[in-house]
């Protein structure tokens, strides 16, 4: 049975509980969760409430302006889902595959609530790979001229596929800000433990530096290179006996674990961005 | 700022949330923590809701009745607490002072929010470890013909000194049936990753298997030997290397940090028990 | 480069680890690893030892024989294999795909070192997607009546395709005893942290039970149901929120990895079985 | 029985298993533990051997020269221990005692294999806490004006103590340069998952920074801060529930475990550094 999902930010202020609550139950909602936590030190109040459709006053349309009405009461940010709407996916790669099998394996036995239509890469090598998944293939090699161009192509895909959110995959590429501007959400999976050996190489990085664990970040991108909003994070022992190519055998199931985490939360409407953190309603 | 913190659970129906959160709104009180979860398999509710005193419109002592009466109509159980209330802790303990020590360390710097006056012993080996740190020691040896007198001086003790738990520090004896009945909530540290290796001697059980993980379990103690509802449970990795002693080593930290946060969930309200589980509210 | 993979296993001596390396240097062999463990309390010496191909003194089929005189001397059990041999490895499988596509993902970008040329299943559900990593796939339904009959048809299917192990990759069947004495070693993995929740649905039962940690467990197949020597073990937290199909989900994460480490120790010859145990050397 | 423990790195070349084990067994010595690791990158072999005492042809006194003998030819660093020697370790405090407590705790309980006569620290804290374990306290106050002098002083101590190594328990002070030139090894638990937050108040860098993990890092000390070969490493997850405050909390169980391992790892001689990393014989 379909469910509304609210994800609502706002200064706090007495009360919140009460009114989200009420909101629902007074239109004859039965929630199915109702999670709250207050930022004390940023003075920020987070909600997700999710509650059933089936007895609900409001129709699915009416919905959003009824919560808009609040909102503005409020002075609240908020974004509503439907259980049973799929948004659309598009992958990011460049050559390493274990983040678009993993992610498309998880896709095809449910366990992602959502499409993955489409593929863009800079690199022709996957493109078995994402249609044995039956998704579409675009290469689109990149370099320092023709960058801006195919950035124009690739939001063109994007909007001919009516994607909801871009997931970097492994992908080898910097987004430029005018890119960033216009994309849906975009999720990112960095190798390290971040902000630990930001950049390119994070293995080799963490190699040298002689670290007891290696690690993994998906983050929200941003302008900011490995700055974004951290959504989920794992880590896993090693020792002096691993070189960078165990790092590297080992930090492929790290990724594929923390993208797939992260996707699936951001797709279930359980993260909420505030200032330059998330919080993620598990 | 003292709070005020309600533990529920009643069948589930329509409007929980709303009418909880109401309950405080309408009396002026501002919510810090709202979580509330349904354990849509068993049809149960289960809440944890914390407020500020400051403002709310009911003084202490009128609070429990307020709740009684609404309770009476969800046909709820609940506990209500005060964050400022100290709940007094006697510990059990035999002839291994690392809980002992490490509990009495955390109590000491305000990790852990009650006193530890009392400690009981079947052994006389930790009264110098229990006055180091300020608790008083009561040697009660135990053999099967005296056990239903010392059991009696034990619930003697637990009265005089007005204890609200009793947490079995790795205390080696069963408690009857009769002194179960009598006793306050008590919380027991199992050396294993229960249910498996239950009774006696479990890394012996868990060396003699082979193992790759170790664990420890805290849980509230029933009538069921080591079947009570779990409240913590952790595990560590061994290897081949890594005989008994290791195990034994290793297991120390692990139940040290288990039964901690165990403790400290309990003195929190933060420990819901349904059925023979529990939901910890984190 | 090829080397030798020495895998021994005998009662403790005076000078074994000397006798050993002793036994390459002299031959003009190059030792990559050597990894040795005395079982004090099992009187048991453990050993793996690898070399370089490359400047030893023996040809390939001349080292066998050495060692065999070497072992009779010393009352050893042994194995030997090289680095570039690359076993044949059989699938079992039901109707649960998740650890079949990540061993063939897995074996298809090269992490383990082997070949997997066949799916044997007791369901048609998998053959496509057995048959999309290039294995062949045999559909032998199993009744209490056919067991006897379709044990001979996968002994010979085996045969045929030479297979070195078997992996059961979420086989929903017990084995014969007179199959598992005419089987290749084969790996089980069982979706519980055995010895608890032994037997049927442990998912089901740990739900139950209210345990805080979820566990998977690779082993070898004995003719003890769940009984046999465990390869690895892991575990993954739950809560109170999480019901038997979110268990369902994150134990299928915490499977296929746990399977897969299993599965390359094997192949890699870093499992040593001694009594029901065994030594992992990483 | 005691046992002599040789830690050794030299060159890679051939033969090195068999020449030390080979050094042992023809001097009659029973090996009771022999790791070796090649560090093919960097072209060196790393080597911890432990055997018995008993029966070895050697005295204790003879033994050192013998193995000088043998790393001259080999081009090797060395150290030997005897297992039943008592390493005098001196902890450096400022303010907070979890650490204190926890390594005196693991000292009288025989967890760690040294004694620990002697505490310093540029507060006064903690005097009652050292002197509950029987160690010795100095407060010795550190302004700019009077580093210098002090760290005379502290090396006085140091002396005097005849400490062979030093351990700053969370000292909230800079060594200088001179200090740690004179310094026998010093070890130094860090709050965070170095590199990561380097420098000070790493709980509050990481909250600002919104990681969903948190760590802790023991490392020598060297010249540049926070930057010397780490031992150990470890995380725990935080979520956006946990402020500052909890952050602290978990930390400090994090840095008690992580601590108490890399001290107990160099009192055994299982930490062998090279470059600037280490290699953890377990």
């Amino acid at each position: 049975m379909p469910s509304a999902i609210l994800l609502l930010s706002c200064p706090d202020q007495k009360g919140l509980v009460a009114r989200l609550s009420g909101f629902v139950y007074e239109r004859g909602g039965n929630i199915l969760h109702a999670d709250h936590h207050g930022d004390v030190a940023a003075g920020i109040f987070l909600s997700r409430l999710e509650w059933e459709l089936d007895g609900f006053a409001l129709a699915r349309e009416e919905i959003a302006p009824h919560i808009e009405a609040l909102a503005t009461e409020l002075g609240a940010d908020w974004r509503l889902q439907f259980s049973d709407e799929r948004p659309r996916i598009a992958l990011f790669v460049t050559r390493q595959d274990h983040c678009l099998v993993d992610l498309c394996y998880r896709q095809s036995c449910g366990e992602l609530r959502g499409e993955i239509p489409l593929v863009i890469s800079n690199h022709p090598r996957l493109e078995a790979r994402a249609r044995q998944w039956g998704a579409a293939y675009h290469w689109l090699p990149i370099t320092p001229d023709t960058r801006r161009e195919q950035e124009q192509k690739q939001l063109e895909l994007l909007r001919q596929a009516r994607i909801d959110l871009v997931v970097l995959a492994r992908y080898m590429q910097v987004l430029s800000a005018e890119l960033l501007a216009a994309l849906p959400p975009a999720i990112n999976i960095h190798h390290s433990f971040l902000p630990a050996f930001a950049g390119a190489r994070p293995y080799h990085q963490a190699y040298r530096r002689g670290v007891k664990l290696i690690g993994a970040t998906a983050h929200y991108v941003t302008a900011e290179l490995d700055g974004g909003p951290i959504i989920q994070q794992d880590v896993v022992h090693v020792s002096h006996r691993e070189g960078v190519r165990d790092m590297l055998r080992k930090g492929k199931d790290l990724e594929r674990v923390v993208l797939a985490r992260a996707v699936r939360a951001h797709l279930e409407s359980r993260v909420l961005v505030y200032g330059n953190k998330t919080a993620v309603f598990e």
